[in-house]
């Protein structure tokens, strides 16, 4: 089965979707992203298990692409065994595979309306369509937000008279954290494409390097000028005029516009603020948790292994990708994958239909069907 | 030689300075602080060349420590050649090894101001004495920035009834970034050498990962409680009530109080703003620039290899120690030393002779003679 859009987004001479059916119909094929950027490998997931497995392990990760993931495992979990005693435990055991992310339990919950209705006979081919579905849905909403968020850099474009606008983003949020285009990267993508002057201030983003080991790489694959930087740097260039724009993603938005997203992301608004620079979250409306208002207060925050901060990994000189400790052996290390910036720091967030003010009343403009 | 003064920190059983005369008094000793934490190891520092390379490869770093080794390679030059010419040039070539230190440039002319009255025959000892002299003075002022730091500390420590106080420091500023003591943790190891329960949260320091290299090492070796953090998560801990206090030191400090040190204090300095968690900067007065008041403005920043961001050094596990790249290969990257701390952030400056206001008030209430 073919996705319906043909993928957008190109690593050398071939174009990528992160997640796609295989070719006999048995299996979703992802590309591990923990080998990037040494290798580019593609995995069967054939069950589950496979699915849950590389959640866990963050082959694959991005609140969207976590989402399309778990749809895809249900759905091979039904193939299986179409029964709910099987549905619900797959559902469980893909729901714990990581807390914070919502596009995952929303994408989840998807499943349950389309194929839970259904009788056992019939679930695997609607599990099936539907996982393809979210997944064709996901790039046309990412889409969306590129389209919205080039306009904000247009406005930033015309004021600079052609000089290159300076985007900051953090950990990944391009097309290798959804399925296509990205989410806080399809702006500048499409800028890119549009023949815009663009270069991006891309944050390493300790402790797991997603900057460096993917945003890096996809920008590099299609052509995108950029510098990576330390975590500790934006504020310094933020001070120094420059970075004219932050563009980042969330895992979680609350129905206020407090947003949970990779650990570091509340640092750069809080030096975004402090030197006037527009700091936007874009967003999937899946990403939004209309149950949540106190993002700091309730949103549960992922503890990952101390050993993601106290070894690291890489290419050595002779080409051998291996790990090294970089602190003292048995050294004691916290993990925390996510923090939550304040909607009282974020200048807007650009969803798949338009930019709204990070606050209740902002979301109920564009979304009033969640409005209770 | 010996120091006047017996050193006060320890890496298992033996006492150490960061910087010593050579037991047959012909060099200087240190610890090669880019082999750390993986290797212990002794360098022996003979000419002015030396020195210079030292402190250029950041074997020694920090800038009490950097002004103390400036020091002793004019007197290592001297000792080869007492003549005007050669001390110029002596002072030029360590001068010009890092840009943001003001230590480095104080040592320098405090050198110039003891040994340039004299004939070049009596040039040497009076050079070695007084490189020695700034190594003891460094050490008494770092031990009273302790007290006085303490002081801070009980006032937390009797508040929170006996729970241990939670310190949050940012890349090293422990006796490993001076003669002994250190500036930031001097205050620790004081409460901790009194029986105060205290932990550090010790932020890694990328790129050069000073807080994982040095810090857990030596809060380790003089059995300090601390956990290493990535530098992204210091903003969520403050947000959860997880930091009592923020210590940090400077290499440079303006006259108006903004604070030059280790990129990425800024951050945490708007963090500990935005939860109302004190930030103290520790300094000895001669990292004060009495000729500079606008810290962003007027300090420069010094810019390091792109290298020291896309390789990182660690220990393999099978023990050796190795470079590995974490990006695509020829990935840009742009790497500054330092950010500028608005003294607006810095709830107050401890020096050698108490806590002071961030300002040049405060400033001139305890040093009234750099008054102009």
């Amino acid at each position: 089965m073919e996705p319906a859009i043909l993928p957008s987004m190109r690593i050398g001479e071939t174009w990528y979707r992160t997640i796609w059916p295989s070719d006999d119909g048995l299996a979703v094929e992802i590309i591990d992203q923990t080998l990037l950027p040494h290798l580019l490998e593609i995995r069967r997931l054939q069950s589950v298990e496979d699915a849950a497995e590389a959640i866990l392990t963050m082959r694959v990760r991005g609140a969207p692409l976590i989402g399309a993931t778990a749809a895809y495992g249900l759905a091979l979990a039904l193939r299986d065994d179409g029964s709910d005693d099987a549905f619900e435990a797959s559902r469980e055991m893909l729901a714990a595979t990581r807390p914070t992310a919502v596009n995952l339990r929303w994408a989840l919950e998807e499943m349950a309306r389309e194929v839970g209705p259904l009788s056992e006979r019939e679930r695997a081919d609607a599990a099936w369509t539907s996982a393809a579905k979210i997944c064709d849905d996901d790039v046309e909403i990412c889409r969306r937000i590129g389209e919205y968020g080039l306009l904000e850099l247009q406005k930033i474009a015309s004021r600079k008279g052609g000089e290159s606008v300076n985007i900051l983003t953090h950990c990944n949020a391009g097309w290798l954290a959804t399925v296509d285009w990205g989410t806080a990267l399809a702006p500048v993508y499409l800028a890119h494409d549009s023949g815009m002057a663009v270069h991006v201030w891309v944050d390493e983003t300790r402790p797991r390097n997603q900057g460096a080991a993917l945003t890096a790489y996809e920008l590099a694959s299609h052509g995108v000028q950029h510098t990576l930087i330390a975590d500790n740097a934006g504020g310094h260039l933020m001070q120094h005029g420059m970075v004219d724009v932050c563009l980042v993603g969330t895992d979680r938005t609350t129905a206020a516009g407090d947003v949970a997203n990779k650990i570091g992301t509340y640092l750069k608004a809080l030096a975004a603020r402090d030197n006037e620079v527009p700091f936007f979250v874009c967003l999937p409306s899946p990403t939004v948790d209309w149950t949540v208002r106190d993002g700091v207060a309730e949103i549960p925050i992922e503890e990952r292994p101390p050993e993601e901060l106290t070894w690291v990994h890489g290419r050595t000189s002779g080409g051998n990708v291996i790990s090294v400790e970089i602190s003292p052996a048995g050294c004691p290390a916290g993990n925390w994958a996510f923090d939550v910036t304040p909607a009282r720091l974020v200048t807007g967030l650009i969803t798949e239909r338009g930019l709204c003010d990070a606050s209740a009343e902002g979301l109920a403009t564009l979304f009033p069907e969640h409005v209770r």
